[in-house]
């Protein structure tokens, strides 16, 4: 188990990798689709092919919400648990296949303390979702309401 | 079935509204949250309302999740599909809970036209995922990619 930080811990620059990874599977990418994106390019195979990815990947969201995964698992070990106000810049560099294998970056970009509660405030934080090789497939930027 | 739009429809200011409405159930919370968002307070009932959103509530991503299907299904008929080429400016207003009904606006905020392929190019999309009584309990501006 990573240790888990507190306000007080946080430093613009620290990097943080998730401990585990997630690998997508098909039935998982038409899961998470049926469920939220029931769009022909994420449920089926042939129409996937004839569609804008060129073959099946993952919704977007299916992305995000892997990415949260992995964040929640030790990616980010932040005492209190991972509270978003919110999220910018979400960009999906490369499409998500079956047999990818994710793990998220995490930088730290701005430590923010907040002026009624001194020694807690927000944390703006870079999170990269990163296959093996390096290549980005999702990248954004949490805001996170960090407790003393 | 609202007819299905094509790039040269879209006019700034154009605004459209999920033709159907989704409910959230305990169920669904703890289904998403024990997949992607597996934290107490998302999961467990006595675990949420010692928590910070005081009782249980959904994991944003699945409001990002539930708000993707309104729109897929008739939130905003794009021809070819919805397509996201990124997300600015989510936020999450107010948790979530049981019971809450939720329903999507979208409007038109920019229509940029492709430089290299005239008649399609990108969508800047406001959506606003309403309860019954008009509180938003998430915003977001997509960035869609529409054919022509």
């Amino acid at each position: 188990m990573t240790p888990k930080l507190r306000f007080a811990d946080f430093r613009v620059g620290q990097k943080f990798r998730s401990p585990g990874t997630v690998t997508v599977t098909v039935a998982d990418i038409k899961e998470f689709a049926h469920k939220f994106d029931p769009q022909p390019f994420h449920l089926d195979d042939e129409a996937a092919d004839a569609g804008p990815f060129k073959g099946l990947a993952a919704s977007g969201w299916h992305t995000a919400a892997m990415t949260m995964r992995l964040i929640v698992e030790g990616g980010l070990p932040i005492a209190g648990g991972l509270i978003g106000a919110g999220i910018d810049e979400l960009r999906w560099q490369q499409a998500v296949r079956p047999g990818d294998v994710l793990a998220v970056e995490c930088e730290v970009l701005e430590v923010i303390e907040s002026q009624s509660r001194p020694g807690q405030g927000r944390l703006r934080v870079a999170m990269r979702t990163l296959l093996p090789d390096g290549t980005m497939v999702q990248s954004l930027v949490a805001t996170l309401v960090v407790r003393g």
